[in-house]
This record gives structure tokens, sequence and C-alpha cells, in this order.
């Protein structure tokens, strides 16, 4: 018989019992015991439905069952002990099963493979770790809408290229991280109905003989499909790929926005506060106040980028079906995961604390000649065509750059030396509020605009 | 007046001509060159625009119409003249423009700006590209279908870790390739959707001072929606970044298609023969008729990742709007586009000339002890726990490897030191067509279950 | 005074203690308390520093001395509560330190800060792990070349495109996978020399005002040179990016080797067995020996794939100097540390136990007209231009694929159909022995030629 | 015979032609045709070295040189007829050869073949591109040496986490970016040696039958070695990926470059100037002049990351020896080449241009409690443990952040609020030259060892 240091599942037809530096190496259960709840909500679906089919009696079931929920509690109580020679979350809770319950516990994995169950435990995990995301996603949103609001009259620079281009109001800016965000909600409903179609069912590779009954399996675990094909049931892990590109667009657009908080709390900007509970100091220069938790969370970008690359290098060229490289699928995933929900939670506590330095924010919109876009679009008014009046605009702007005086500065002799079309009415058009109001159509930077936005995405929101 | 060395539309302002190096190294057109079509397309749209407002006159508008399509009928022709002096193919198309129509080509900008014509030029130019892609998969399927069609009880051996494991049909697993092709073209609908909304009207980054109606613009383009925000209108690349994600997963299941088809046109496994004009020879070897074409594919992969790759890492930590950054967004795109389309023609040119060498296949089937889960499986069925026949069989087999005999070749004896159980009737358990038949549900590879799956997904790619 | 929840090291500016969330988010003792050993060697070496330029007593050294030593002990014993609120391990020793000795202990950090810290305590320690991967990766040479001396003269097919091309010995082939490696250890050197330079020195971005001597840090150290610039040195994290290039070339060599052993292990290949200790069965397949360890080493790959990107992102755009995003830089390089020298390792064991099939490698070769470039070069010397003889031999093969037969096994009067160049001493050429003892120079396949390649390298080992 | 559709260095085993498609597919000499000369550059030394050891005849190996020198002439005047039927640069030229000087043209390829003849090729043309990619490396190291002498004595605020940390000079941070940029020239130094080994005479995989003397072929190559493995020789590529790690670095290096630019025109900084020509303008925002250069390096960053990640994904999991796959492996090379000797030259022109507004950067320097660091260094030399002169100038800090008054600006009366050691003598070190000058070690920012690093690195530009 198998000597005690082989692995109770597959050790029969071994001459010898692993390596204890492969048996390590080889080992997935120091990550993959976090699956543990989904992998006994898995089991418990399998066993009903055995019985369900006569595979299993309803006394083998209950025993089963029993027994899980048993385990369960035992785990969640630290007092489980996991053993590295067992490989894996799946043969560690199988054996301890049939430790307590005896031969009734091997009858679990009739008509299932670690090969689907893995495939399986690892999609009940990420439908709820979605949900998760998705509610900071949705609590993050609300921050900034409420921001918005109360900054939707607040005139800022808007930059191109970081050189000041036209005011906007800061309540804009704030509507254009929200549309980012609405995109990675709506990416990751779309992931999440890839991620809930169930591979039980399909075995080690081909399916079983065993007259199971997947839809029967797929109802009880509220799954939206069974997967059509066993081969590609058991090796498809397309759906953690596709998570992590949604996570890495996520991280993506919280670097832009981290960025955009440095620059604003530098003192160059000014822009912005956070509260001290965000930042963090130095050990050596006593008056830094450094806005930590933005900087890190840009620095964390590249992580889950490279988790997506990871996955995505490790599925490349695999022929069917199932191979041990697909071990490798969870650690990435589990990091992507932690990260973007922890950059989320600190994202959507901190934006409500933002404190917006208003004064400093229209002193930089009224330098840089930040409505000349207007002057010129002015002239057109008064009948040229846009391409001459950005030329006589750009000479204006020239002369204001060599004088050291901006549009809203110049005398009206000065300007008209540039068009004879510019009268006095040219002022009001100069001013920033005049060129925020003037941009009121749909997706413009006017107030009113910015808060019809606003009430349009807060219903948004009440349906999410 | 402007110089005529410094580029028409944006002069004004500056002292001296840009740098011949830096005209060269900043310009676009030899690549955006490419969107000339949509170019103009949205071009027409914003002129009729511009005209239902007031902004143009009805002769203006089709003044402006008219020029653009002579210019499109001259690129076609190849005779317009692209200029890097001009940067891109917007100032390319507009200049010429107004060289021909006069005055009102240089109004033709009113209301927009090139940051919102590039980002509406790139959508209609992927939503296109896309479409043609969708068509690509499909044909690609189709092929695929037909040969499963073909092979529904062509018995191989099932791989899993590339070791035998039980055997399967062919068609089965032409089937998983299948599955793999059908996620892929959901998430190009799901892409599609996110690329098919119109920044048009965002102009510069804030929206723009004239009366124009984006919802007119968004419907002449065939549009779904307008963006919602001007800033995230302009500086929104996710779609590019989203597509290539789309395109690597259609990469990465391409290349383990190609991975297999070497394996199987190699003289180890002979499971396939590809047509000569699929295969090149070697400059040196006489003998060799090389698989290019999959492994070309296989190799191509990586270009795609990158492209993702490069996409990611542009736009971490830009602030907004628009930067000259993403100017670096097409070619990677373009790149990605090209290589998924090229690839996926391809593979569906090649897959109906894929001959199976059937009796390699069921030969390959027969060794390996394919059919060990099957007599664990029949033991379960005289009683036993499926653990303990697991570790039956597998002493079973290690008696096989060192007596090289497969278990059908075993004697009802020989088979009988392992477990009294075991009686005359296992025989046709271990059959290659026992073993394939018996897996059969939903999902197994049996080939009433395979043919099911045929019937289901033809009619199914009917309706797309 | 500062409050309790605040961190001693920065609080004196602050208002508010950092937010509980925060504070965990921000923290890095938990992975980077792995740094220990190297964080007290180079406090040692600051305090000894310190002391000679008279900045700190002798007294007060002896006393830091001591107290760290202790601290060291007591971590070594598992003794040492690390606390998060402390945020990283530099803190938790100095906080330590000083609870221990008192005042003295604050005046530690004199002259330096944690950003010329930190950089210094990793080089420490890639130093010395570079050092261990260094030797893993001399031991797998050591281990091919046993391999390959035992197999110099046995032969197998080569392939290229996986199609059988010419023979070659297994001891050849197991050549390349030297080359390969040496190689890398050559970038393991490269990269070891730009890790051995000292950060200390540059205290937070612009030095110090103390009168530190930081070229006896560096004798002290070890180092091989001081780092030119403060700015620089507190923000370069080259290093780590370019150890991960280097890692991950080496996982990519590694990944190539796996696949040969995943190929060879097949039933259809049979070149080689791996003992049973470096293989796993399956949970529902009894017959099963999965090859888990090359298989999960190639799987490994795109985590040190995916760990050079994320630095490579990480780093990208970052302005002078410090940012809070480079604490991101150890996780991966930790990840990339400990896969790549835990790979070389299961490797290293590994590859001495290959046992190779030789009767199947040399039936190998004989199929698929491997020796058809010998004919050609054969033609050669009988005075025909080669791209001719290329064309003839190509000829014969097409007969061969239809008849079904070999070269070696067509008569004398079959080859001449195709030139009657070809005389009875053809046969001599044909065989597999022939053919590679033919390719007779610096770097050929020839067993004479492979013998002097495994003194030779065997020599190059002896001097690493 | 062939027939004319077919390739004719490989088509007598076929019996049909490629599929048009296919053909066009596969083709690389579009972008290899780049690798003319050094593809002549080979040829010709592989007829001198067959000729030395009596494979070709001396006037056999004229003719070959002659019409090789014939055909780059023809290549160079734009006369030569590129056809992609014959697939690649290889077979373009041979075919011409042949087609120009008779049968001899195809005695050229004997004992060789087109896997060595390409990866020579590469190595050839890269160890050139190298090379030129050094002299832009020094160049641009030059410019800012020299703007580091204008600048030794500017001083600016030096940032950590965006935030104002200390005083320190500009000369002293532009020669940060000089230290990046040393080691970006050490290591694409290492990084050539490596490039600079011959594959040359590995031919197919096996090595050739031929009496080649690989030696004499190498030294006429001025190569620094031979491969020493003929299956390694035809599919290493750790060149490539190792050149495009070093390209990604120097690009990581050129976008921390660039976001500095940026962020130093920015209105809000106003620290630099770059002249116009290097700058371009808005089409709709007559004020704009956009920091174009900085932006699209920083953009293009992306691009020689994904042509990393493209190699390393291309390599990955091939078995021995060449495949199709590697064909893949010109164009990111190509792409990276490009892009950063590109990017170098442009970084190289500009940087002598830069202007600085050193009013500018001295005010900023004053603002920020810059010189808070050396309030508590003070304090440590009154003899206070540095842990408590921390917290005594937060404390203070935090008064002037309320009372908005820098540390300078408050009386001896309010300082000493804060620490009875403070005395008049303070305020000497709290200006900005006391604190600059008082960092007076190897690596600080005072100006006297700012200009001592100028002349040392100086003089070793002067040796490079």
């Amino acid at each position: 018989m198998m000597s005690k240091e082989t692995n109770q599942s597959w050790g029969g037809r071994f001459n010898e019992p692993v390596d204890a530096f492969v048996a390590r190496f080889t080992a997935s259960v120091d990550f993959d015991k976090r699956l543990y709840k989904h992998d006994i909500m898995g089991s418990i679906a399998h066993a009903k439905m055995l019985a369900e089919v006569g595979v299993l009696t309803n006394i083998e079931r209950d025993a089963i069952i029993e027994g899980l929920n048993q385990i369960q509690q035992e785990i969640e109580a630290g007092a489980f002990e996991w053993r590295v020679d067992l490989e894996d979350v799946h043969m560690n809770i199988e054996a301890k099963l049939t430790e307590r319950i005896g031969v009734t516990g091997k009858k679990l994995h009739t008509g299932r493979s670690r090969n689907d169950q893995v495939a399986t435990d690892i999609r009940l995990w990420l439908r709820d770790e979605i949900t998760r995301i998705q509610s900071e996603v949705i609590r993050l949103q609300q921050g900034i809408l409420d921001l918005a609001e109360r900054e939707a009259d607040t005139i800022m620079p808007g930059f191109t290229h970081l050189q000041t281009a036209q005011p906007v109001t800061f309540g804009h800016h704030l509507l254009a991280w929200f549309e980012m965000l609405s995109r990675d909600y709506e990416r990751l409903v779309d992931c999440r109905k890839r991620v809930n179609r169930m591979p039980l069912g399909s075995a080690a590779l081909a399916g079983t003989t065993y007259p199971i009954d997947r839809l029967v399996t797929c109802k009880l675990l509220d799954f939206e499909a069974v997967s059509g094909n066993s081969l590609d049931g058991v090796s498809d892990r397309d759906f953690a790929i596709e998570f992590c590109n949604v996570a890495s667009l996520i991280m993506m657009h919280l670097s832009r926005f981290s960025e955009e908080l440095v620059l604003w709390t530098s003192a160059q900007f000014r822009f912005i506060d956070l509260p001290d509970r965000f930042c963090t100091g130095s050990s050596i220069m006593p008056q830094k106040k450094n806005p930590d938790v933005p900087e890190l969370i840009r620095g964390k970008t590249g992580r889950v980028y490279g988790d997506l690359m990871g996955l995505l290098t490790l599925m490349k060229g695999q022929p069917l079906a199932y191979n041990k490289d697909n071990q490798e699928d969870k650690e990435p995933l589990f990091d992507a995961v932690d990260t973007v929900a922890d950059s989320l939670r600190a994202f959507a506590d901190m934006v409500p604390a933002i404190q917006a330095r208003r004064e400093n924010m229209r002193e930089a919109a009224l330098r840089g000649f930040s409505t000349a876009t207007d002057l010129a679009d002015y002239l057109v008014r008064k009948g040229l065509p846009f391409r001459d009046c950005h030329e006589i605009v750009g000479h204006a702007v020239r002369y204001g750059v060599e004088n050291n005086k901006d549009l809203a500065e110049m005398s009206l002799a000065e300007l008209r030396q540039f068009s004879d079309k510019i009268d006095n009415d040219v002022f009001a058009v100069l001013t920033l509020e005049g060129s925020v109001n003037a941009r009121n159509h749909l997706g413009g930077t006017a107030p009113t605009q910015v808060k019809q936005a606003i009430k349009r995405n807060k219903e948004l929101l009440a349906k999410a």
C-alpha cells in the first residue's frame, strides 16, 4: 500500500514520494486556502446534485454537508491546520472531511476533478469580489458628485499639455473623473457576466461517466450559465485576464486622479488641501506633509499592470487542456483584486475630504491668457473666419508675453492694434465667468451644464 | 503676417519656426493619414450640424462637403500630396480644403478642436475595424464547426499536462476552440459599444462657445451616445486599451491553437496534415515543411501584448486633459488591429484545410492508459468509494508500466490482482468508444453531445 | 506634545493622527521587515562613521551597536514585535533601539534619512541575493555538463519549427542550455556591479549638513563606489529593474527548458523519464504522472515578466527626487528574487535525475528525412551548386513522403531517379553517425566537438 | 522543374505554391530589407572564408564580392526591386546575385543557412546602432554638463513627493540626470559585448559538413567571439531583449526628465523657458505654447516598454532551435532602436537651449519651509538629539502654516517659543545659500561639490 509520505489523492501509481522541496514548491495551499468558503459552497452544491441524481444517498449528502459546515466553522475560528503535503485547499478540506465522517467523505469527489473544482471556486470567489469592488466604485463616484456639487461654480484653469488652456469649473473637472469610473463600472458588469459561468461538470477534461445534472448545480450556485465544452471549461482563464484588464484601467484612472492631487497639493499649485490624516511626514524634514496616499496608489498601478501581463504570458501558447502552469493564475488575480479594492477604498475615503482653495484656483485661471479662445470666437462672431481670428489673437498674445500683460489687462487701443473689429463689448468676453458660461452645451463646462450632469449622474447612481 | 515656415494653424504667437527635426519628430501624418476617410466623414457631419444651427450657411456647407468629397477621391486615387509640415491628417485635409474652396474652408474648424476631432476619428475608424474583425471571428468559427462536424466521431487522446489523460473526440477538442472565440466575440461587442460614443463637441477641452447641437452630429455619425464631459472626451483612451486587451485575448487563443497545430504536425504526433500552401520550407534542409503560419501567429501574440502594455503605460499618471503623449495611441492600436485581423484571416483560411490523420489519433489514444479513469468509475459502480478506486487503478497502472501493457491488454486475472470486484464486463468499459460515449452530458465529449453542441452553435452563428 | 497615535518620527507638524486604514495602507513593515539584517548592517556602519567624524562619541557608537545586535538576535529568535503604526522596518528598529538604549538611539538617524537608508538596505540585500542566485546558476550548469557528458554520443533528432531537421547529439542539445545560462551569469555579474554602489549620505535628497565621510561607510559596507549625486541616489531604482530583466531572461530560458521537458516526457516523444519525486499525479486519473515542476516553472515566467513590467511602470514619469511610489519597488523585486532562486534550485535538483531513453531518441532521428541536408551536401561535393542540390533532394523527399520511405531506405536506383551523381558511397552519408560526425567544427554537433566544449566549460565553471 | 510560383530556395518538396495571402503574411522583406548592408557585409566575409578553406575558388569569391557590391549600390540608389515572393532580404539579394553572376551565386549559401545568416545580420546591424546611440547619450550628457556649469549656483527648491523639501542648486539637479545617463551608457557597453558574438557557422541548427573556419569569419567581421553552440546560435535572441531593456531604462529616464520639463514650463512653476522651435501651438487656442517634445517622449516610453514585453513573450516557452516565431524579433527591435535614438537626439538638441528663470526658482525655494531641516540640524549642533529637534521644528512649521510665515520670516522671539536653544545665529542657517553650502560632501548639493562633479564628469566624457 501507499506510504504515508505520498499524497493520498494520487499516490497509487508512484514508486517514491515527492521530493520535499518539490512538494513545497508545487503546493498552493499557502495562497489558495483563501478560497475555502467558495470551495465548501461548491462542494455542498455538488453533493446536493449527486444526491438528486442518485449517486449519493440523502444520508451521505447530509453527512457531507454537515461535515463541510463544521470545517468552515473551524477554519473561520482559526482552528484548522493547513497541511502543505496535501497540496491545496481542495485536498486539505476533503482529507479533513474523510477524517471526520469516514468513507462517505471519499465519495464527494465523484464526478468531478480538481481541474473543474478549482475553476469553479475561483469564479465563485471573484464574483463576490467584483460585487465588492463595484460598491467601492459607487461610493467613490458618490463622493465625487457631492464634491462637484459644492464646486460647480468654482473656476480653475483647465489644462492641456499642463499649460493653461481655458477656464473650467472645478465641478466640471471632477465630473471627468466620474465618467472614467462609470466606464469602469460598466466593464465590471460585462466582466462579471463572463465570470459567472459554471465549469463544474467538466471533470478532469472530458466530462464524467456519472449521470450528473449540471443545470441543478448551476442553479444551486446561482451561476448564469454552464460552460459549453469540458476541455475549455477546465483551461479557460479568460475571466481572470479580463478582470485584470478592468482592474488595470481602474488603476490607470486612479493614477491620473493621483497625479492631479499631487500637483494640486504642491507649493506651486496650492489648488487643494488634503487633511493631515491622509498624509504622512518625513523622518528628516520637519515641515513635510506628503500626499502619500495618491502617490502610493499611482505607484500601485504598476503592480496591477504587472499582474495582467503575468497572466497573459501564463496562458500564451498553452495546449489544451489543464496544465500545471495554471496554478499561477491565483496570486496575480488575488493581488489585483486586493490592490484595486484597497485603492478605491482609500480614494472613496479621501475625496470627500478634499478642500478646494478657491482663490488660488481663480488666481491661476486669470493668468496664462486663458480666455484667448474666447477672443477668437468673439472675432468670428464679428464675421472673420476662425483661422484668421486664431492668428490675430496669437499676435495679441505675443504682444502680451513681451509686455507682461494678460488680454483682459490690455486697453481697447492696445487690442485694436491687432484687429479693428474689436470693440468695447470685448471685455465681457474676456472675464472668467463669461468664458465658462459661454460653453453651455451637453458636456460643456458652464455651471448650468455641470449641475444638470450632477443631477443626471445622481439619478444613475441611485439606480445602480 | 505669418511666415511660410510655420504651421498655418497656430503660428501667430510664435517667434521662430519649429526646428526641422522636431517638426518631423512630432508630426503624425505618416501614420494618421490612414484615418482620412473617417476624418472626412466626421467633418461632413460637423459641417451639416453647423449649418443646421446657423453657424454656416447652406451654401458654405455644400461647398465644404463638395470640397471634402473631392479630396477623398484624390486621396483614394493616390493623387494627394501629404505634407509633414502640416503635422497630421486633419491639417492636411483642412489646408487642402481651404486651398480649394477659399475662405469658407477656414470656417470648418469652428466649434471644434483637433483634440475632439482626432478622438472622434479614431473611434469611427475603430468601430469599422471591430466590425471587420467580428466577421473574421465568425468565419473562423464557421470553419471550426464544419471541421468539428466531420470529426465528431474521431477519437484522439485528450491531454492534461501534455500527458495522455482520457480519450476525447477531435470534434469535441475543436469545440473548445469555438468557445474561446465566442467569448472573444462577446468582448468585441462589449468593447464596441464603448468605442461608439461621440467626443465631438468637447472642443479643445471645455466645450465651445458656438451653439452646437451634439445630438445632431451624433445621429449623423451613427454614434450610440455622446460623451458626458468635455475634459474626459478629449483625453479618454480607454477604448483603445480595452480593444487591445480584447485583441490580446484573441491572440492568446490563437497562440494556443497554433501550439497545438505545431505539435500535431510534428513527426512525433502526426495527428494532422496542413496543405503545402500554408507551409514553407527551408533554404538549407530540403525535406522541411514547416507550419509557418501557426508559428508566426504564436509569435505575433507578443506584439499585441506589447501594444496593450504600451498603451497602459502611455496613460499612466497623465493629468487632464489632452497631452501630446496621446499622439502615441495610434500606432499600437493600428498594429493590434492589423495583427489580429490578419491572424484571424490566416486561421479562417487554414482551418477548413486541416486534414485529420484519424488512425494516428486513434493509435495514440490507445496508448497511455487513457481509460484508467473509466476503470476507476467502473469500480465505483461496483460499490467502492472513489478515492479507493483511484488507488487500485494506480497500482494496476504501475504494473502496466513495469510490464509494458496497457489496461485493455491485461487479462482478467491480471486485473483481478488489484481488485476482485473486476469482472468480465470491464472490457467494454476499457474501449475508446465506451469511454467517450460514457461522458454523455452537457459539455461532455460523447459524440451525441458534440453533435448537439455543433447544432446549437450553428444556430447561434446564423443569428450573429 | 504629540499624541501616541501619530508616528514618533514626523508628528510635530501634524494636527491629527493618520487615518487607521491609511496607516495600514501606507505601511510597508509587513514586507520590508525582510530587510532587517541589512538595515542593521547599514546602521552599524553609519554609527561607526559618525563616531569617526566626531558626530557620535565612541561610547554612543558602542551603545548603538550593542543595541542593534541585540535587536537582530531578538528578530532572529522570533521575539521582536513588529508594529504597523511604525510604518516600516527602519522605524521599528530605531524605535526599539531608543526604547532600549535611551536618547542615544535618537542620534543614530543623524546625517541620514529613510530615503537613503532604504535605498542602501535594498542594495545590500539584493547584492547577497544575486550571489546566491549565481551559485544556483552554477550548480545547474554543473548538472547540465555532467548530463551532457553522459549523453555526448546519444543521437536525437534536432528540430527547427518542431519538425525534424537534422540529427544532433543529446549532449549538444544540452550545451545549448548551458550557453543560455552562461549569458545569464554574465548579466548577473554586470547587474551586481551597478547594485553595489552606495547611496548612503544622500540623506533626504540634497546631502546633509553633518561632516559625514561617505568613503568610510562605503568601505565598511564593502560597496564598490558611492553614488555621485544625492538626488539620484535616493530616487534611482535602475538596479531593481535591471535585476528583474536579468531574472526575466533566466525565467525565459527555464521556460524553454521546461517546454522541452514537457514535450520529451509526453507519450508522443518519450525521449526522457523524470523520476517520480519530481512529478505529481491526478486526483481523478489514476494513471497520470505529470511533469509538474517544469510546467509550474514555465508558468512562473509570467510573474517575473509582470514584476519587471510593474517596476518599469512604477518609475515612468516620476519627477525627482524620492516619491512615495517608490515604496512599491520592494514586493516585485522580492517576488522576482524568490521565484528565480526557487526555479533554479528546482532545475538544479532535477536535471541530474533526467534519464535519457536513448532508443526512442535514435528511432525518432531515423524518421523525418533528417539526413536530407547531408544528401544535398554530398551532391555539392560532386560538383553541383548548393541551390540545385537542395531542389534535387526536395524531389527525393516528395517521392519518399508519397511512398512512405525515408532516404536511407531507398535503393540506389530510386535515388538515382533524382540525380545520376548519386553513387554507392551515398549510404555512409545517410547514416545518423555519418551526419553528426560530419558537423565537426567549433560549435557543431559532432561528439568530438561536444566533448571539447564540455571540457572547456568545466574549466570555466571551475574558475567562477 | 519547379514552377515559377514557388520560392526558388525550397520548392522541391512542395506540391503546390504558397497561398498568396500566406506568402504576404509570412514574408519579412518589407521590414528586414533594412538589414541589406549588414547582410551583404556578412555574405562577403562568408565568401572570403569559403575561399580560404577551399570551398570556393578565388575567382568565384571575387565574382560574388563584386556582384554583392553592385547590388549594394543598386539598393542605395533606390534602383533595387524588392520582391515579396522572395520572402526576405536574404533571398532577394541572393536571387539577384545569381541572376547577375550565374551559377556561382548559388554557391554563396554553402555552409550556412538563413537561420545563422539572419542572426548574424541583426547583430551586425544592432552593433552599429548601439554605437550611434552611445554617441547620442554622450552628446546629451555634454549638453547637461554645460547647462549644469552655467547653473551651478542657481538655487531652486528640491522636491520629494513634489513637495518643497530642501534648497538645491539647479546644477545639482541636472547632474542627477547625468548620473542616470551614465548608467545607461554602461549598460549599452555591457549589452554590446553580448551582441558582438558571431552565430555564423551554426548553419540551420547543427553546424555544417563543410570545412568552415569560423574564426576567420569572426575576425573579418570584427566580432569579439563566436557563439559556442549551434542550436543556441540560431535561436538566441537574448541580445535583442537585453537591448530593449536598456532602451526601456533610457526611455524611463527621459520620461522623468520630460515630466520635469513639462512641470517647469507650466504657468504654476515657470522655472524654465523652452525656445519656440521645440514647442508647438494649438489649432484652437491662440495663446498655447506646448512642450510637445518632452510630452511626446514621455509618451514614447510606453512603446519601448511594449517592445520589450513583446520580445519576452515571443521567446517564452519556445523549444529549440529556430522557430518561425523568431521572425517577429525584428520589428520591435527596430522600433526600440529608432525611438530611443530619436528621443535622445531630440533631448540632446533641446537641453542646451533650456533657459533657467532664476528669479522664479529662487522665489519658489524661499517658500515652503525649505530650510526646516537646517533648523533641526542647528538644534542638533546645540546638543539636542535629532529626533527631538525634528519635533521642535515641526511645531514651528505648524505655527508658520497657521500664521502664513516662513521660518526666516519669524522673529527670534517667535522662534524661541519652540526652543530656547535658538539664538541670533539661526538666521544665517535659514538662508538659501547657507543651506546649500552646508551640504558640502561628495554627492551633496553645495556649489563647490557641483563644480567638482562637473569637472570630474567632463574628464570622464573626454575619455569615452
